[in-house]
Formats: structure tokens, sequence, C-alpha cells
């Protein structure tokens, strides 16, 4: 039995540091990493992946929307489809680029903030943007939130993505995360995280906020590094499922 | 006997037009594609390759630096040579990413602007850069400005670079462009321009504005194309080598 | 009698042009000037204030999104109500600061794009915008599109808005234009377009495009710039304004 | 006797964080707010002029390079004297509008980074920066770093500058900071730097790093916020300023 653990790295921007890079990195088996519309720039894209390498960290891209001051967190309409894909080709290119240059490939994909959330509620959107990177080169895994339209999209087209979810939101009966407004939204216990992470692996089943079960199987699991809280969940959720004999470890 | 015919092209930016692309890849051979960071956007770049594949023109990258509202012009101090390279294996390996998607290959990187004009004046800078394209790809050509700290940075690393001449500009005896400030710095008669290159093309040679011969031979001739004029230009050029039986094809 | 007729100029960027910035100032009274979100920059809004002043055209601010890659066009969600009250004040200050140099004050301001477009259907966010404009400056007038949320948000908020129509544009039986994706959208023919403004401003009624009459008693009038057809819809539309009599003059 | 503390507050960007504001609001007098071309935004501008109000601190504007990705401190040559002072009034306004929206002025200019840096050694290029100010506003103090370039433009303009000094920099001879690329060129230990600041503002006269009396009398001591290290020097100095009976007030 296997798992892999994901998180959203690279966020930084010229000057401005954000995340607990270095923490996450001793954690996780796979990276999203930033590139460059949304966060991160060039140099930090080839920092982040010299550190992947080091740690032996899967590299993904994490593809935004156009949006630094909004950190690709704010919701836009109207993008127009053939814009979206030349962005998303754009970024994970440059990316593949970068990663090249110290013997790396990029492995996955999985949409950020506005780009992902969009994607994830709207069928077509994501059909859009999935079809992008299939086209950039089908090898690539995408990341699709285990039971949205991103999910939904994937079946659409034909592809074995990756199903994730994560070790710190609530769920709803059908298997959405439930939104941030609520006040159950976030589990911020790392020993409930942690439980939860490690039932959904073994059993392929999440319990929802009315503790109904919801049937998924997981492929990978987010982790967040915003908060130093984060981390000791992050290091909670993978002590768990070692100690009960479960591979951490890449896709 | 044969010569490439290369442009700057793509240099549209979102809602903003620029340049006279269509014209131009009627007549060049070679297209030297913005990348994003001085002008060009993902979906610009995508039209301009499907554009060179419908007219045969080879694509290639022009890379400049990160300053849209100055259009890569404004030379830029304390970059940091890590930033520099970073940013043109970003571009480069953005623009891959788009050409791969119509089954074209990169093939050159030419530097635009402000990084163009340092680096034909600072060997040091030059080798920075080349050197990261070649980390990126040994296969892409690099085209250098002839008779500058380019070719020289170009030998010093034993890379066989593509050598460039200007169909519209004067030359100093020492194989240097008159500066633009200089009255003579433009040739604007499309006739003398033409005679000009052919000259270059099948003597290797180009003469000074004081009239003496400066040993060159040209791999590439740059036509430009932000006037209407110096679609005149190029047209008599492409015309005048072709007539005298040189072969006008890519590199 | 009299009218105002305003036009969107300064939005060209950097050293890519937009617009026939020119022929306008002869045409126009009134200038919406856009401050470098979505169009222009800082050079570009001091030399159209410059060229406001040699016409005498009244200066306006003309604030967009910050999305200069989307033109403003595109609809953004989720900006947050400060943010773009914030960014409206910042917009408007940086031109009044501008303007100030030459000896002008900013007169009205006029939102552009995504942000008209959603403020003309959501009152709440035209009520977010104007507050802004009102806690800079009470004496900026507001232009609003007539018969929209935004004419309702300045009802409310008890402010004495400019109501303002669109020459070339057709209108609805309920006051709101004909959306862009209808072939009837566009009006294109000048004379039409003229006759249609001199009733407007002689009856204070448009007829929509069910031929039935619409009360709107405007203040200005809206010309585009985007076409060089524009430019001649704009003359007749002053020509015949003028040759019946009617004041065509800042409001 | 009395003396203002200033610092650069307000260089977050979007969801970036940077600085320690809060700490560094305590003990300055004086805010030099960046205004969103090299850091801030117009939502942080805002912020930050409220916490200044509350903390009954001095606002004044910090206009850097249009170079976010850099944070303003790359030297960039060929901007064009027009383009810079369109850019400093830009950006001074709207700092001006948004702070009069909490009824604040306001008071001073003094320029960040590279800005700061090219125009203490180039005459020219601060004579440039400081008659756009003066044309926005002969009321805005223009704060310049004593001994350079800065101090000799404003003499020549015949404006009363703010004579500026660094209580964590040491000095040359000849009054200029010692280069940030010299081992010596900071002093780290509070109580040195207390000591050094205390001597300046009661005898006019700073010890160069070879022991030579300088002959500089401050208005204004710069302390940074970059580290939390620097927060200690800033509280040393104040409080030594204070023990010693100055007055640490706004000028």
């Amino acid at each position: 039995m296997q798992i892999d653990l994901n998180a959203d790295l690279g966020e930084s921007f010229g000057s401005w540091k954000k995340g607990h890079d270095s923490a996450l990195l001793q954690i996780v088996t796979s990276a999203n990493i930033a590139c460059g519309f949304h966060a991160g720039d060039p140099e930090i894209m080839a920092r982040t992946c010299a550190d992947c390498k080091t740690n032996g960290v899967n590299v993904g891209a994490h593809p935004g929307y156009r949006d630094l001051a909004g950190f690709g967190r704010r919701e836009i309409a109207g993008y127009g489809d053939h814009a979206l894909q030349c962005e998303a080709i754009y970024q994970i290119g440059a990316l593949q680029a970068i990663a090249s240059t110290f013997g790396l490939t990029v492995r996955h994909v999985k949409f950020h903030g506005a780009a992902g959330n969009m994607s994830s509620r709207d069928q077509g959107l994501a059909m859009t943007l999935f079809e992008a990177v299939q086209r950039l080169d089908p090898n690539l895994r995408i990341v699709v939130i285990a039971a949205t339209a991103q999910a939904a999209a994937a079946r659409t087209l034909g592809i074995t993505a990756l199903q994730e979810i994560f070790a710190d939101r609530a769920y709803n009966d059908d298997g959405t995360l439930v939104g941030r407004s609520d006040r159950q939204a976030m589990v911020c216990d790392p020993a409930t995280c942690a439980e939860n992470m490690l039932r959904a692996v073994e059993s392929g089943t999440i319990v929802s906020v009315n503790q109904n079960p919801i049937s998924i199987n997981p492929d990978t699991i987010c982790v967040h590094g915003d908060t130093p809280e984060a981390i000791s969940i992050a290091d909670a959720v993978r002590a768990r499922l070692e100690g009960a004999g479960i591979s951490v470890k890449p896709f």
C-alpha cells in the first residue's frame, strides 16, 4: 500500500518570501511548483527544482491565472479558451525547461487557485485545461480534486488522473469540500487529520462532516505549508501513514 | 550560395498590435519570436508559431529583459547572472512548449533589445547568456551580431554561432554598427540595402561608412518590420539576392 | 441645448500604440484617460493631458481592473471591495497628479471595460466604486451608463451622475444595450448614428431595436475610436448635432 | 534639539508580506511608503496610511523604478527623463489620493533603491527627479542622502532638502556610504549605532571608518526593518536619543 504526499512550493516572488518550502521538502514526495503567472519567478523555479532534486521530491507544474497581484485566487471570466490553453502550455513548458537543466522531468500538473477551483466546478473549463496539458505532453499526469468536475473531465477525456484529497479540509456528503466560509471547513488538529488520511488510504473512504462515508480512492494527499501549524499537520500525516506500514512515495 | 533572412516577430501584446508580421512572413526564412518578457504573450506566441508553420518559416526564440513597459530596450544593471540565465531558459522553454504543440522545433535563439546590445559590448554577459542556452539545449543555434563581443563569446565557448548582419544599418570600420544617434546610422534606400547585402553574401565583405571593406561572412541577414518602409527594404533585399542566384532559405 | 461628447483616450501602453487619439481630440469635448492598470502609463497619461489642454478637452479618469494582458475586459470576481476602492482611488489620484502639472483638474470618472460592465449589472458593485470616488473627491462627476444599475447606484447614493448614451450601439426596450454577440448590437452607419443622437438630445428619447421609445436624457454621448470607421461616426454625430443648433461642449 | 526617524514601510505586495511594519511604526516618526512600482499596492498603501494615522507617523512617498521582480533595486539606464518624471508624479499622486481619504497629507518624498542610489551618484538624474516633485507640489519635502549628488542637486535647485543619515551604515571620509560589498559596510551593534547617531545629532559630526570626523547635520535618521535585528537597532537609537534629552519627532 502506498500514497503520495504533495504540496504547493516555490510560491515566493522576487524578493518576497512565502511558505515553508524547506520544511515541506522533508515531508512531501511531490512538489507543485508555481510557474511565474500567479507566483514564482524563473530564479525561484530553478532553486525549487534544485531543492526537489536534493530531497528526491517529484517535480510538477502548478500553473495559475496571470494575476500576481491576486496570487491567482481571483476568479476571472471571459479569458477565452485559447488564451487559457496557451498560458497553461507556456507555464508548464517554462518549468520543463528549467527542470531539464537539473536533469529532472516534470511529472505532473496541478492547476492553482482560481484555475483549480473554477475547473472543479465547470467540466468544460477542466476539459479545456486538461486538453492543453495532453497536447503538450501526454506523459504528464494530471492531478484532479477527487469527486469534482475535474475528475469527471478526466474520465470524459479518457485520462487516468491522479485523485487528490486534502489533509486539512472537511468534506460534504457528495465528496466536495466544505466551503472556506463555513466554520467546519478546516480540520486543524494534526492527529485528526492524520487519522482521517490513514483511513482514506486504507479503506478508500472519507467520512463527511455528517459522518457519512464517501468512497474516494486517493492517489495523492495535499498538505499545505502556509502556516507553521500546517507543517505539524503534514508531519503528523506522514508519520501516521508510515507508522501504519503505508509506503509514502511518489506516484 | 545561400543565406537566411530573419526578422523579429510576435511583438504584439494583449490587445496591442505591433509590426507587420504577415508581410514579413512572406519574405523571411527565420522568425525570432518574442517570449512574453518584453513583448508577446502565450496566445500571440501560438499564433506566430502557427503562421511560421504555414509559411515554412524557421522558429527561433527572442528572449529579452523582463520589462514590458520599456519593450526590453532599457539597459538593466545588477540583474544577477543566475537570474538572467533562469529568465532566458524560462522564455525559451515556454516557446519550445508552444512550438511543440504545432509539431515545430525551436531552432535558434537571438537576444532582444538591451539584452542583445549589452551582450554585444560585454563578453562576460554574452557568455552568461549563451551558457544558459547551451545548458538548456546544445542543439539550439545562437545568432550573434557579427564582429562584436557576442561573436567573441561564442568563439570562446566553442559554439558555432550564426553571424548576423543588418540590412538597414551602417557599419563602422571595426565592424560595429554606427550608433543610432548618428545621422548615418540607418541605410534607408531599398536598392542600396539590397546591393550591400548582395555584396556581403557574395564577397564576405561589408563596406563601412568610410568606404573601407570589413570582412564578415554572414549566415543570416536581419530585416526589420517596424515601419511600412522596412517592408520595402526586406522585399528589395530578398529580390536582389534571389535575382543574383543566391538561395534564400533557412540556415 | 447642449451636449458633451466623450471618448476613451490614452489607451496606448509603452511602445504599443492604440486608438486614433489625435483625430478624436478634434471631435470630443471630454476625454476618459486610461490610468495604467488596464492601459496607459505615466508618460502616455502626461502626453494625453497635454493634448487635452491644447484642444480644450475636459480631462476625466478611466480606471479599470488591474489586467494589462486582458485590457481590463476580463470580468474578475473575488476582487474584494476594499481592493477595488483602493485601486480606483490610486488610479484617479495618479491622473490628478499628472493633470495638475499641466494646470488641469480631473473633472469626471468613468469606469472602463469589465469594471464598467459588471457595475452596470450589479448595483452593489457600482455603489462600492462610486463611494470610493466620492470619498476621494466629491467634486468628481461620475459618468454612468444610462438606465443601468450604475444609474440606480448613483440615485441611491444621492449623486447627480452624468447619463451616458452610445452613438454606435443599439438599445433594448428596457434601455440596456443589445449584447455584442447579437447581430444588431452595433449601429454602423454614420448618418443613422447621427440621427439617433440628435433625436436623443432633442427629445430625450432613444428608439429601441423594436422601434419603441425609451426615455433617456443624456448628458454625454460616447463615441469610439478603435477603428477608422468610428472616426466617421464621431464626425457625423458632431456635425449633425451642431448643424441642428445644439451646442457641443463639456458638461 | 530634535530629530526625525524614518523607515521604509508598506513594502509588502499582494499576498506577500515583507518587513516589520507594526514594530517600526512604534519607533519611527516618518514613514516612506512604497507606491506600487517596486513594492506595495493600493490596498497595502491604504493600510499603511491608516497605521501611520493611528501611530501619529508622518506620511511620505517612496517612489521607485517600475520593477516589481527586482524590488526596484536593479539600476536601469535609458529610462528617459520624461518617463522618470511622469512615473514619480504618478506614484506620489496615487499615494496623495489614498492618504487624503484618511485626512492625511503626504509630507515628503524619498526615492527608493536604484532610483535613490543612481541619483546619489548622478546630480543630473537627481535634478530630474527633484524637479518632478517640485512641479507636482512645492510643499513636498525631499529627503536626500547627505553629502551626495542628491544633496548637491537640491542645493542647485534651491530646495531646502532634509538631510538623511543611516543608523546602521559605515561612512567613508568623504561622507559617502561604505559600499555593501565591503565587510565594514554595516554597523550591526545596536549600542554602537545608537552612540553614533547621538553624536551625529548632538555635534553634527559622523566619524568615518577611518576615524575621521565628517560634518553632517542630519534632519532625519533612517532605520531599517528588513531583519528582526534591525528592530533592535531602531529601538536602541530611539532610546539613546531620548535618554539624552533629544526630542524624536517629525521634521
